[in-house]
């Protein structure tokens, strides 16, 4: 059995607090957050504390914080033989400024608080600084989940700007298609199952050789009708992405 | 039941073809496309020509061709009493030149040759210059789709360029992510969870509250870490939709 102490009191933290609390193969030792009322619904399950310098003993202690608090806690954090990651795709391990085993558990997901996600398709990054410790964050992110990849931290790095293009940046573009819905009196449900289509045909479909649309096909004529009824902002995403097409497909406007 | 005739080649024609095939409420009178050959392996099923002014007797003429010939053909079917419809969302009521009925069928999906839809769950978006016409393009829509619209062409027109954002633009980020994968060697079907649940969350979250990400959080260490390891192209991407997403959330950087 593995013993954890999760600290941290975000989605992230949460979403892995639940998963952990059904596993029978890890068992959370301590819950720690800076502001204590945010755990306080854990406490039934396992001790909290708000307090750094009172950590119980554990295998692994997870840093689930925001970014820019993973230095400042894990350099608080001093156990020797311990191991001491964080779950962010955004820093590299060297992120981690205390003097333990390093590693990183970086689930890639989007983490909404009232949304339940299934942990069990989600894809778990692990990192370590020596082989033992990734053997323990291997078993770790396999109780939760059958995706589990080695990703070192220049290709988290990328991994991660990749997931604000697929995730983030198509968010937005959904917003903005439900802004032009609002605009005309059109439900935006009517949109929901060919976006849904969309996500899916790229599990068989290479996304490049999926594209459709009046800018691959170069149809100028289509193109200047949307421009019209478009606000600027959005008239000058829509040529930017035109543009884009148009280049990666090896032809120019 | 529901005399048609389809004409076109391309993928929607395709799609349409099989689906009313299957339905006992419509009756596939004649197949027509331009080059024959295209049509040939639906012989067996219906008499195909391509020749205008051999087309038999139906109740409705689906004009399912690409967008700049939907004039020219409409133009030849002189139906007094017929219904003559297209099925592009791009197009207006009026580029149907014939002197009939009129009407627009416009399944709102995206369409490859080689991937089946669900057509039950396609919204078919409706409209026609008269109720007895609505009426007929109602009980055929109905046929195939649980999901049926009336659209004006203003409307149309609006639910066209919204689903090139939540469609062709979307599929062109998901295009960009694998490019950042693949050239960082990470295998791209670490995404496709992501992206499942990118598009499904807004099914229940508004897609304006459910935006996360660095640039809704205003985090500029993360966002310059980003357009570090990007290309020029892809910084530029980068850069607008982050800058859109600020604005859109009533902040500026």
């Amino acid at each position: 059995m593995i013993k954890i102490v999760i600290l941290g009191g975000g989605n992230v933290a949460f979403h892995l607090i639940n998963e952990f609390l059904k596993k029978k193969s890890v068992k959370i030792i301590q819950l720690y957050n800076r502001s204590i009322e945010k755990i306080k619904p854990f406490e039934v399950f396992a001790p909290i504390t708000n307090n750094l310098t009172d950590l119980k003993d554990a295998d692994v202690y997870i840093i689930a914080v925001s970014d820019n608090h993973i230095a400042e806690i894990s350099q608080q954090l001093h156990f020797k033989d311990k191991l001491v990651v964080h779950t962010s795709g955004a820093h590299a391990i060297e992120e981690l400024k205390s003097n333990s085993h390093k590693g990183v558990f970086y689930p890639l997901q989007t983490f909404s608080k009232n949304k339940k996600i299934d942990f069990s398709t989600t894809p778990i990054c692990i990192e370590a600084t020596d082989k033992k410790s990734l053997k323990i964050l291997e078993k770790l992110a396999k109780s939760v989940s059958e995706k589990t990849y080695e990703i070192n931290s220049t290709q988290r790095k990328s991994l991660h700007v990749a997931a604000v293009f697929v995730n983030n940046f198509v968010n937005h573009l959904f917003t903005v298609g439900k802004d032009i819905c609002d605009k005309n009196n059109i439900p935006f449900e009517i949109l929901l199952p060919i976006i849904h289509e969309t996500a899916q045909k790229i599990e068989t479909i290479n996304p490049k050789e999926a594209q459709t649309g009046p800018a691959i096909r170069q149809d100028n004529k289509t193109i200047d009708q949307h421009l019209a009824i478009l606000t600027n902002n959005q008239q000058e995403i829509y040529k930017l992405l035109t543009n884009s097409i148009i280049k990666h497909h090896g032809k120019k406007l």
